[in-house]
């Protein structure tokens, strides 16, 4: 194979993967927010079948050969080019692992297991999804002993999730967070707490409905190109720059809720929605690495979205909409009341300076369930253990408590740390920002796009043409520093407690 | 290969078309409902690249290898084994006729004509879509030649839209239709219009979709098992006895649109949550025919959901939702304003009375362009003409004249008989079901059990088992008679109109 039938090859098999992606995608966006409940067993039939496609034709030996010719020719690649092939290589090298049966077995496994932990979290019986824990923390052991025995399996997890990063990096990271947030929390606990009431009343979903509109245009996305669905769990589903569907969930009893599920889902959004046009169809198209992926929806929801200017800017939309729910409130209100500050039982809805306790608690239990120093029998207590140590807060039942995350029964172990690390390079990236931009003259306009445009130039229009160490570097301006991250958290919630 | 080796390849083969049937079936779901707008060139691309696989699949060489076995050995076949393989050759005769790069080039025109006829009917801007009709016209003839040469070539279309049905059927069918509808239509246009003031009043939407969770609730339609989706046409998709999908659209102003589109895709959705179990999975899942199709949802729509005791079940929960808006109407307002006839423009919005005329009229234009006695070039004045000379209606512009509905566009020219068709098999098979079955009882019981369950019984659970004669035969309880539905319409609008 010479090089130019390696890199038509590669076009093809990008076209073949892109199709086969954007059928699951599809079926998955489908399945979580508008088909009914007894579709699923078919729905999963199709997806294994699918899936089994991608599998067989990225480890297929001709891609082999395809992409040892291009990367034996990495000198005569555009950058573009060369990336593309290292990024299909990471791909095959891991589903290369694992033998086709051992994927199909693991991936009915899956399936079965997230049914189990969605009835066992009804049922707060963890008992009833530990079976399948073990497995699946057996499986994931094993692969990353395939992959790399000579390093910690937990690493190799993590690498995964994002290239390059380790224990090394979140050991201090956690550690940090611990010694300097943890004081701050139980501080912020004796304080008085904020006046909410005003939230304590009905929204009416259709009028939280035309408020998503709204939320959206301030965010400057383009319903042309993005969708909105309604869910239980919001996520967001991305098939293409001109085709991203974020979702939320409304209830009537808490329209900040819904708010910031679609300020975050809206920050993944705009990630997407910013790759550049060349890189379209490509496998760099899309966000690069989930940490990445966080710093750009945490970066919507809390930096600017928790923000005194942004809620000016919601104040009178609230009012538009919810005359007499919102009588009375001013916007120094609202602020306060998205800020809530309380050490809670759930990681979804803990406020900024709680949540990246809640995710190190995962991280510690995680590391320990695959270093083989804690079964998963005993992570119930253990979990509680450390909300109590860390929160000051009793774990009342394992619904509330180590089964109130989906991530581990679809097999994510070495996910959770993203989600703090996202926040902590937010952070950093906003610093940067405000040295070339009126970041919140922006906001205070009701107008994003000049934030937008320059994640785009640092972060989005690069997709996974530049590796994460080098996208977060773009977006800090430097080396990742938590310092930064911890002197905004202990800032803004010193004064908002006055600490 | 053997019988056996024959039985397991047509398994696998119907695992396969499953998948990409699915696939195909929710991309194009969701395109319909949700997608954003400017996701629809990729999903092309996407549907392009399956239905391509499909293609191949049904028209390889060992697909063929594996029919010829089956059916020489049909003797020694279940009945359904021998249907699976009887309904596959079928598809296949028809995909290999077409060589695939042909296939494909006429799946590229299509995409195109439809987006040419969307943009066309909004301009009313008829010669910008003709040359795609023409080009569509000319593959759809030489379709029909290369099929059987020695047939009309109209017959052989109307034969892939119902299995054996020929001009020979239709031309009397109409004729009767023409002759004994036309008279009445005009006789009622002079007669005092109903009081519907009360429809021209804003229902909202939010109530509205209200109203559809408790339409289908009467309807017996289980939400487990089927959704209900917002789009502009409205249409029903269903993917398995678990999975169907109803859409239906809101307007403010017309609260009986969404009603009867709910009805209407209900019914659709009715026939394929009916169909047998142990059809699942197999090519004979899913209704027959789109006039057998049509005689469910016409049946429940009109039938059943314009009947006298429908209105009187409605009638409170319309009154519990918009009870300004229905103060003083009682159930006989509702039915009249239900059964407004009047002739009108748009096929869709037509009424029971002057609908097959509508079709009628389709029927021979699209006989006469495609026997080649039309050009397509004269389509809009022979349209006109024909809605004056039939319906007494002058036809103001193309928007609301041929270029009305999308079917030509995407190559469907046979499949508009089907609508009259199965309106007056519905009444066949409502006539039928009278001498078993309570019918108005349970209408005015509110629940439709024992109504769906005796169109399950002759109808539904067959699924493609039967062939559309034998399924005709079975709700009717004999042969077709149009005479049966001319007698049920004159009745019906002579008593309500007193002629």
């Amino acid at each position: 194979m010479n090089l130019n039938q390696a890199l038509s090859a590669l076009n093809e098999l990008e076209a073949t993967l892109r199709a086969y992606q954007h059928a699951l995608g599809c079926l998955n966006y489908d399945g979580e927010t508008v088909a009914p409940r007894n579709s699923a067993p078919a729905r999963g039939e199709t997806m294994g079948f699918l899936s089994g496609i991608i599998h067989e034709k990225v480890t297929a030996p001709e891609t082999g050969e395809m992409l040892d010719t291009l990367l034996a020719n990495k000198e005569s690649l555009s950058l573009k080019d060369r990336r593309r092939a290292e990024v299909l290589k990471e791909e095959r090298d891991d589903l290369t692992l694992v033998p086709a049966d051992e994927y199909m077995a693991y991936q009915q496994l899956m399936a079965e297991s997230m049914q189990v932990w969605h009835d066992a979290k009804l049922a707060s019986d963890y008992p009833a999804f530990a079976p399948y824990l073990e497995k699946i923390v057996a499986y994931n052991r094993r692969f990353a002993e395939r992959k790399n025995a000579a390093r910690p399996a937990y690493d190799v997890l993590l690498d995964g999730y994002e290239k390059g990063l380790s224990h090394e990096t979140l050991d201090p990271f956690f550690d940090l967070l611990r010694r300097e947030l943890a004081p701050v929390i139980l501080e912020v606990a004796k304080r008085p707490r904020p006046d909410t009431a005003f939230l304590d009343q009905a929204y009416p979903i259709h009028l939280q409905r035309q408020f998503t509109d709204r939320v959206m245009q301030i965010m400057g996305i383009s319903r042309d190109d993005c969708a909105v669905g309604e869910t239980e769990h919001p996520f967001t589903e991305g098939f293409n720059k001109h085709d991203v569907r974020i979702t939320t969930h409304y209830h009537e009893d808490s329209v900040l809720s819904s708010l910031y599920s679609v300020v975050h889902e809206g920050g993944h959004a705009l990630y997407e929605l910013g790759v550049a046009d060349e890189l379209q169809g490509t496998v760099l198209a899309g966000g690069s690495c989930m940490s990445l992926h966080e710093s750009q929806s945490r970066f919507y929801e809390n930096l600017i979205g928790r923000s005194r200017p942004f809620c000016e800017v919601l104040l009178p939309e609230l009012k538009a909409l919810f005359p007499s729910q919102m009588a009375g409130v001013d916007a120094e209100m609202l602020y306060r009341a998205a800020n809530l500050s309380m050490p809670s039982l759930i990681r979804t809805e803990a406020d900024e300076l709680t949540y990246s306790i809640h995710v190190m608690i995962r991280y510690e239990l995680e590391k320990a369930m695959i270093e083989g120093g804690l079964n998963t029998a005993d992570i119930p207590g253990e979990w509680n253990r450390m909300y109590k140590e860390y929160l000051g807060v009793d774990v009342p039942d394992d619904r509330r408590g180590c089964l109130q995350d989906s991530h581990w029964s679809f097999g994510a172990i070495g996910y959770f740390p993203s989600y703090a690390l996202g926040s902590a390079y937010g952070v950093q990236m906003l610093k940067n920002m405000e040295k070339d931009v009126d970041v919140w003259g922006a906001v205070r306009a009701g107008d994003l796009k000049p934030v937008t445009e320059w994640l785009g130039e640092k972060i989005h229009r690069h997709g996974q043409l530049l590796t994460p160490a080098q996208l977060v570097e773009s977006g800090c301006g430097g080396p990742f520093d938590p310092n930064c991250y911890v002197r905004y958290l202990k800032e803004k919630y010193g004064e908002l407690y006055r600490l």
